[in-house]
């Protein structure tokens, strides 16, 4: 005969709640007990029954994930890893759907989650937008995560992105650069990416009294050779700058090149900070590149307990909610 | 009352039959017709229903996907989208787990996705590898992505790493470069690849009749300034050679710091060919980098589309599996 969760607890020397707690993951138990249940949940070959569980609680212990392309883009795919780090500590599955941007995908998707009875979704987008949900969104509690909707009607977290070009900036000019170049992200593409890293490179400028010259600031177009075009562009200025503010790593790879190209040297001649710190790129620069990260593990983290959170209370949900801001911290390399 | 498939038909002038090929997206279907079918959806807001659906046929229309990381590294996330594609192309949706490469999370997340009644698991790994699948894994159809099991009891797809390895070499030999350095990966960490590409360097070489030179082959270690380091060194022989085949773009981003900081030139004095195909690096550099790309997407596909080819037949599987591999096609871009 199977093994039960009480013939675990006996032979773990521990009670009925103490095994629950550490299958659930909860931080709660000392880790010596916790050793001692997995060790008993091993020899006894213990499997907690899903099914009849759920019978009981009435609960998937299902969160549907939907997102416009996170989960298939190397840009972005730490909001999955933090939602579901969360989502497991909790006890919970996440059932990860792309849409790939196509409403129609989006609609089915959204359909079959709720058809698996999921107790609720994380929204996500790629990049940091005003997004639309479709209605039926209203029919679970929904978060929305790197992006939120005009209206405040759902939970929302995005990045702090004025905070982050003012910490990219300060950094820059508390080094002693006094003229900063900015290659800033597509103005249209990335609206709120690039509006909110330009306000905090102007409030760094103002609140340090330094001038702001508007022909230090380029703006990106989706073209890929932008990082090494717009940066050969700032360092043919007479007075070129002393140091560059990259919207992205991608783009300072690109700012590398057209660098090293002058024969200039990073970062006696030009300092570097970007943005993003896509590991994969800043740490693989020479020297490696200092840059501003997106909380992408911490929005996808909050998203899941935000909707945990709101599983365990049964007031009502608020009118409107106010967007949530996590701060963008920097990661020291050796460019800057 | 709700809408139901027929109502649909009759809305659109179409068969039940045509209604079901446009909702499982089956390429048979003529662009105007699926668009009539697609307005008529809208119209009724018809929703399939699932539940009804599933207990008619039995069918959960639901694979799991098990994998150590993939699904949260912005390596290998092409796996995942190219497993999403073909699941929504045959009307079933992925239940995405990750393991983070912790047994006893592997353990949990596959018999949570048994529970769940998936019809089969894709098991993928993050980087080509030998694994031990868990035994579990045999009670549904199970198919192994960018890893094999030794013994060849599940069917397994994996990149033609020496076909790549041939083919970034050839690619330069054929420029006319007879000295050929090689940053090839970390032989433990990465044995499959490093080995594979070792050996399709190595034929080429043999076929054009260059001689094997062991100080042009150097390899990583995990340690993020490789690239820069080893191409420096390589840079440094007294006969140095004239093009650079890195094992990944990372490297080659080091590599192009460690070109530039001498005043070479890419690709005249020294060219570059990168794998993995890493868009957002290959893409950003200047000049953008020619590189072999891991064929992520097809290998995704492979697996859904074999599993729904198992659920199709009825005939006992196989004892044992040859390996699948697939090739590597080259990204030509302009530093080679």
């Amino acid at each position: 005969m199977a093994a039960t969760i009480r013939d675990v607890a006996q032979r773990a020397g521990v009670s009925f709640k103490t095994v629950s707690r550490v299958l659930n993951d909860e931080p709660s138990v000392r880790p010596e007990t916790r050793e001692r249940v997995r060790a008993a949940i091993r020899e006894l070959a213990y499997t907690p029954h899903h099914t009849a569980r759920q019978m009981r609680t009435r609960r998937s212990k299902t969160i549907g994930f939907v997102s416009d392309e996170i989960a298939t883009s190397p840009f972005a795919v730490d909001i999955v890893k933090g939602a579901q780090l969360a989502a497991w500590e909790h006890g919970m599955m996440l059932l990860v759907v792309n849409t790939e941007r196509d409403p129609e995908v989006e609609r089915a998707a959204i359909a079959s989650l709720l058809e698996r009875r999921v107790e609720g979704i994380v929204y996500a987008a790629m990049f940091h937008r005003v997004v639309e949900p479709l209605p039926r969104l209203r029919e679970v509690p929904t978060v929305l995560v790197d992006c939120h909707d005009a209206a405040g009607a759902y939970p929302a977290v995005v990045p702090d992105e004025e905070q982050g070009g003012y910490l990219a900036t300060r950094t820059l000019i508390d080094r002693g650069h006094r003229r900063i170049g900015f290659v800033n992200l597509d103005p249209v593409a990335s609206a709120a990416a690039a509006a909110g890293r330009l306000a905090g490179y102007r409030r760094a400028l103002r609140d340090t009294g330094l001038p702001f010259d508007e022909r230090l600031v380029l703006h990106v177009t989706t073209a890929p050779d932008q990082g090494f075009r717009l940066t050969s562009a700032l360092l043919d200025l007479e007075d070129r700058p002393t140091a560059l503010f990259c919207g992205n790593d991608r783009t300072a790879a690109g700012a590398y090149c057209a660098i090293y190209q002058r024969g200039l040297r990073i970062p006696d001649d030009v300092a570097v900070v970007g943005f993003d710190d896509q590991e994969e790129i800043a740490a693989h620069l020479m020297p490696p590149l200092t840059s501003v990260a997106l909380p992408h593990l911490a929005m996808g983290r909050w998203g899941v307990e935000r909707l945990v959170q709101s599983f365990e209370t049964s007031s009502r949900p608020a009118a409107t909610y106010a967007v949530q801001r996590l701060s963008c911290p920097l990661v020291e390399r050796a460019s800057h």
